[in-house]
């Protein structure tokens, strides 16, 4: 066989893998947004369909042997191809298919548990769940073999090329930086931008907000769900959710204006690179700091909250609001107990103790029983409140109820990854907050789309970073971002 | 193999069918409802990989084998099952690849040829891609081996076990009935009912309409389309659209009551034949006799016509309206050009002479580029009138420039077998409109599950209408409907 000719199985193959993956995505998101109820007992047996139709495709040894050839390209996006796909088949063909389904199982049976648990007001329900899905998780590692650390093999499953030895000292840093910063200023400033408004306005804005970011609302949709999400299906269909609240005007923009920020990311992946594996985003951390650029860097700047006081303007002409107003309102610094309510700058503390907390949980330092305890000393030490109760507290995320562990380190991992591409932008070019005060986003635009969207998955994120930014001390950017915006929200 | 373990391998496998075929039906549902303008090459893969690999799983020769094995089983579900799948794995097979994607190119571009025809309007511009079709369906029919008919092989793919020397004479007949029952009619009802309203209060109105009919809406959904349909994805999942038309309400309606009928039919196939391959229609002739039946039967009736102007009073308390009013606006007979604005006695005259024609281009009696003289020509001897010009004669409907041979003769063969089992369930119910117009119409819905719906695909259609109805006269049946319904809306 001629590379030629490998390439082009390899491609034919990695085709029905994009499109089957691009009709799960579909599956997906049509259960999130108009799935009548009665449905769901089919939804689950489409979507169990798909993906073990997906895992069958990518264990193919064919495949397999045809990536690790590839691997020894001379072309660097063949040669970057071979890689990414030979690391997901060895993967996917390192678990045992029983493990494969008794996971499913558990992690099902964890959702149950957690809702049970949750309606309950107690953590006992939940315990017996969690700690299968970690046994099974423990079982999984094994499989997949030796590494630096066995929690590398769960940042994999999201953020490949992510190193735990890594994250621990970033965390660290942060962990001793934000709690001063943010007890310098909690509780100082008090402002509140609270309007009850319509839905249909609210929804009108959004949309304009969207193409006002670049949204191109001929290859994407917006609409309703009850948890906000962006669904790359595929080239020319980028579908944005969000949660219409009423009396929650700022909170319904911030959700619309971070989704738009992933949106934007899959519609400016390069469409050259579809049948390869690599026209996919960089992992869930750059994902993370695409939605968050666009939310926080954009859309809480003083330069753009005179946009936005404009346009809300135009939207209720009796609304009376000014840049001022929304800029000290989307930058307060209180700590709170709820995760996804969280401000920019003490947000990055719930998920640290996200991260001790697995991190024990997975080593087993931390039996599941005594998760509620450590739980409520973490919050104590990092934000200084204590939950009244599990819902407000251990219980408040549905993330390990579905066996996700290792992704909440993303979340953080995009803030660090947006403060530092936020600054360098800021250096390339320096009319920047102009141009976003003149209500023109055209530039910072461009720039990832040249800097991020077009890369693909041609390198994994933290490489691709390193290509972008050099090596920048992300902590420090992101502590002078929210010191800075923070201070400057104080008002004179 | 036990025949245990053959029941249990082809469940198993048709199981599988069944899954895939929903995420088909998923599939095309959001191309119509939500697909963005520039997803319509990946959506055009995703419907072509779902085809490729139920075509590729259905000539399984493993699952041939299953299923003949089937027809030989003393339970009757599992041999009708095996009957089902073994035909159908049969015709999947007669087909070499290339032909079928021959075909699926040859249909392809005779939609472009048919919308480009229609910007002229012009015929020429559809001639050779019609011709292309009908030469690649001839090479089919030959595949699929010695019938009593060729069209026989055409009207398969939609009404399995119609045969085409059944409906000549059952066409001829009505060829024969219905143009002196119009002449008699036409231009004596000239009552109009067209007034102006909003369509959300046309949504209300429909969702109870839908909900009165006995449509589960949480087991289903109503959207807006250019193009009304019923997709019935799966149990618990059965979604019509509808085209909401403020100036066009009694239009609107019939829509409704028209894709209600099809989703009840949906709604009520039998779960216990999930995974046989039966929890199916019993094909388009019998789905439309569904719809028709609630569209016509009932909506148009004088009794439900005094519920609808009630509710319709309650939409819009302004509205003056009567059940009178409606009944006759809705009962008119004239002759017009379009088919799907046809009153329902003129409609099956546009049929009878689609069939005529397919027949004859089938054949090659009618030359493709003689066909819109032959249409003038049959529209005067038939209706009595002639298109001003093609877009509104031949060119009119976009079936032939889909490839859908044989689909047309469904529609009046459910207006048939609707006249008879509206007949049989007045015998059978003597208090039916009585029920009907006090608003109850759980009477028709029980009637028609017991005897259609939970009987699936156990029988092919002709079957089914025999087993239900006996040899009733149902040319007789439509005939006395027709007339007496067109007679009563004269008014006094």
């Amino acid at each position: 066989m001629t590379r030629t000719d490998t390439w082009k199985a390899f491609t034919t193959r990695i085709e029905e893998l994009e499109t089957l993956g691009s009709v799960a995505q579909l599956v997906g998101w049509d259960q999130q947004v108009n799935l009548p109820p009665a449905g769901a007992a089919l939804r689950g047996r489409q979507s169990a369909w798909l993906a073990r139709l997906h895992h069958e495709r990518l264990c193919d040894p064919q495949l397999g042997a045809l990536a690790a050839e590839l691997t020894l390209s001379d072309e660097a996006d063949q040669a970057a191809a071979g890689r990414r796909i030979a690391r997901e088949h060895r993967r996917a063909t390192a678990l045992p298919a029983a493990l494969v389904t008794a996971q499913a199982e558990a992690t099902n049976a964890a959702f149950g548990a957690w809702s049970e648990a949750r309606a309950a007001r107690s953590f006992a329900p939940f315990v017996p769940a969690l700690s299968r899905c970690l046994e099974l998780l423990r079982e999984a590692i094994a499989h997949h073999g030796p590494a630096d650390h066995p929690y590398d093999h769960l940042l994999a499953d999201f953020d490949p090329g992510t190193r735990t030895a890594d994250l621990i000292p970033l965390f660290a840093r942060l962990g001793a930086e934000l709690p001063p910063l943010v007890a310098s200023l909690a509780g100082r400033n008090s402002t509140v931008f609270a309007p009850t408004v319509g839905t249909v306005e609210m929804k009108a804005l959004s949309l304009r907000l969207m193409a006002l970011f670049g949204f191109d609302t001929q290859a994407g949709r917006l609409d309703e769900t009850v948890h906000p999400f962006c669904s790359g299906i595929g080239p020319g269909d980028v579908r944005l959710t969000y949660k219409p609240q009423g009396d929650s005007l700022l909170g319904t923009l911030a959700g619309v204006m971070h989704e738009t920020g992933h949106g934007l990311y899959e519609q400016g992946l390069p469409a050259t690179l579809g049948g390869t594996g690599l026209r996919a985003a960089a992992g869930a951390a750059v994902h993370e700091s695409q939605s968050r650029f666009w939310e926080n860097t954009i859309g809480r700047s003083r330069p753009f909250c005179g946009v936005l006081a404009r346009l809300m303007r135009e939207q209720w002409p009796e609304m009376a609001v000014d840049g001022d107003t929304l800029f000290r309102a989307q930058n307060r610094v209180n700590p709170s107990l709820i995760r996804v309510h969280a401000d920019e700058a003490t947000y990055n503390l719930h998920i640290l103790l996200r991260f001790e907390l697995e991190l024990a949980l997975l080593s087993g330092d931390l039996p599941v029983a005594s998760l509620p305890e450590a739980w409520d000393a973490g919050m104590e030490r990092l934000l200084g409140l204590r939950p009244a109760h599990v819902v407000e507290g251990v219980l408040q995320d549905i993330h390990w109820g579905q066996g996700y562990f290792g992704y909440f380190p993303s979340y953080t991992l995009g803030n660090l990854y947006a403060a530092g591409l936020a600054r360098q932008m800021e250096l390339d070019r320096p009319t920047l907050w102009e141009e976003v005060a003149a209500g023109d986003l055209s530039g910072p635009l461009s720039w990832l789309r040249e800097k991020v969207h077009q890369q693909g998955h041609r390198m994994d994120g933290p490489e691709l970073i390193r290509a972008v930014l050099g090596e920048r001390d992300l902590v420090a950017d992101l502590a002078a971002h929210l010191r800075s915006r923070a201070e400057a929200a104080l008002g004179d």
